[in-house]
């Protein structure tokens, strides 16, 4: 289907380092899309390296990032955001001239001033974010089709070269994501409240509900479906990728954070007071966000994410 | 397939007051598996009893309590936890002798408190509470699986009389769910923390979503895959129930959220000191709750939910 349709390729040889969930996602699309005539994946985790020899996802592979990036048309670096830096220092003077260096890390600010003192001459660096993914990690729990329809930011920098924008935004458009452009600071700001402070409270509530004496860990899990388990979902993320993102995009997790807590503590007072009205206001007023998020295909609207309807074996046993 | 099995009916004539998701989904599941011979369905909206009769959930519908119960064995209120007082008041004297009342509010301590003074002579209370649901409303919204491996969970008051307990565990568990009984008291607390306090910090996070000046609504929803999504869809909840919710089980949700609140300020000073393992020592450990609700059949294994996998409707339009 689309491997038919797919034109030109964006770049020749595309390298990708860090064959986790997202880097792996990219290799699968790049090839299954067409979007490059050749994969060099970069993995300093020899068990990794083994696992996408074995799944096939890249022309070559190698533990070497400097040899590895050295005919590469475009660089993605797919690692914890802490890590960017530290790759970007050991690939300085390796990359070629005219070509682009990208990641895709969750924090842009501190991704920018970590990775610009270490650009090759002649290299640009294009930051993007595609802002999807799956509580899953590793080379084994990509998919091709993980950016179909979800938002991929780009992060220029001011007076950034355009021809390497357009190669960046090609390469995601190719992998089926919509792409949006905006400054890095503003990036820090919106994913705080649309990504990092939801993982935060929900790594936070899943904790509190581990250490109660009163209740217990199987009463938890098993009345999970009341609510609970929505949680657990995303507080089963990676816990470097999330540990690097809350280190590294510290004031805006803060400062949203803030906010967070003073609505949390209005709301605390409205419970202890009996204000009812109060109560009701807030809960018919976040019915729209949730319309919103359906109407634009980024939910399903299925209840419960359809999940709800299980399987017909609990009553053939009955 | 279940209706074949069925054997004996749980009791012959069924009533059930207010017809919304819960009330709905155990009329469809109660005739669909031959769980009673006859059901009343008792709603003060007339527009929710048009409905019923239009899909036909009902062998006889009415708007009067106190003449619909007159027949029924068993009485299962399904209105929100701050109407169940008044409604039990209402069917004072015109329950018949023997029969059993029941309910299925999220809280119970308070509900013990507001029905027991009305019970009629010789009518046993025995309070039960489906751990299950999904964020849509209304007697469209049931289904007759909803309850299918759920938890049921009934507290029934220090020497209820076991053959009415016994009435409503048959019920429950011919609708497909798992019956344990507790204290209402313990009730409350469990499920202050598996249901109640993440329903109030995830319609808190929206609300604080909704409110920024530096981040639109229309980048919030564009944005929300990254984890914000999650929590949107338990904020679409009604808002009815839910505030009748936290006003009857404030104390349990005020110890629960203040819980949370001390470990969330533990992890925010974390941040603002950038102590690393704290945080993924606590990301780490939260994995293992998500994997115990998953190996119970509370949850799907699949990332997101199955949803990640979109149809292949966007390549095509490539």
């Amino acid at each position: 289907m689309a491997e038919a349709r797919a034109a030109e390729p964006v770049v020749s040889r595309l390298a990708i380092v860090g064959l986790g969930l997202i880097g792996s996602s990219i290799a699968r699309g790049a090839r299954q899309f067409g979007l490059c005539r050749s994969i060099v994946a970069i993995d300093r985790d020899e068990a990794v390296r083994a696992r996408v020899r074995d799944l096939g996802l890249a022309d070559s592979v190698t533990g070497d990032a400097a040899e590895g990036v050295e005919n590469a048309d475009l660089v993605i670096l797919c690692v914890p955001v802490g890590a960017a830096g530290a790759v970007a220092q050991a690939l300085h003077g390796h990359m070629k001239p005219g070509s682009v260096l990208s990641d895709v890390g969750s924090v842009k600010g501190a991704v920018v001033a970590a990775v610009t003192p270490h650009l090759s001459e002649g290299v640009a660096f294009v930051p993007a974010h595609p802002v999807a993914g799956t509580e899953y990690s590793g080379p084994d729990a990509g998919f091709s089709t993980l950016f179909s329809g979800r938002w991929c930011i780009l992060t220029p920098p001011e007076g950034a070269d355009e021809a390497a924008v357009e190669r960046v935004r090609a390469l995601w458009q190719g992998l089926g994501a919509i792409v949006e452009t905006m400054s890095a600071e503003h990036h820090d700001l919106v994913l705080a409240i649309t990504s990092h402070v939801p993982h935060l409270i929900a790594y936070n509530i899943v904790g509190t509900a581990a250490d109660l004496e009163t209740v217990t860990q199987s009463e938890v899990i098993k009345f999970s479906a009341g609510g609970f388990r929505d949680f657990t979902r995303i507080a089963a993320s990676d816990p470097t990728m999330w540990r690097d993102v809350f280190l590294n995009n510290k004031d805006a997790v803060l400062e949203m954070l803030g906010r967070f807590n003073e609505d949390l503590a209005a709301l605390a007072r409205a419970i202890r007071w009996g204000d009812g009205d109060a109560l009701h206001d807030l809960f018919t007023r976040t019915r729209a966000i949730r319309r919103g998020i359906v109407a634009l295909g980024q939910e399903t609207a299925e209840p419960d994410f359809g999940r709800a309807r299980p399987a017909p074996e609990p009553h053939e046993s009955r």
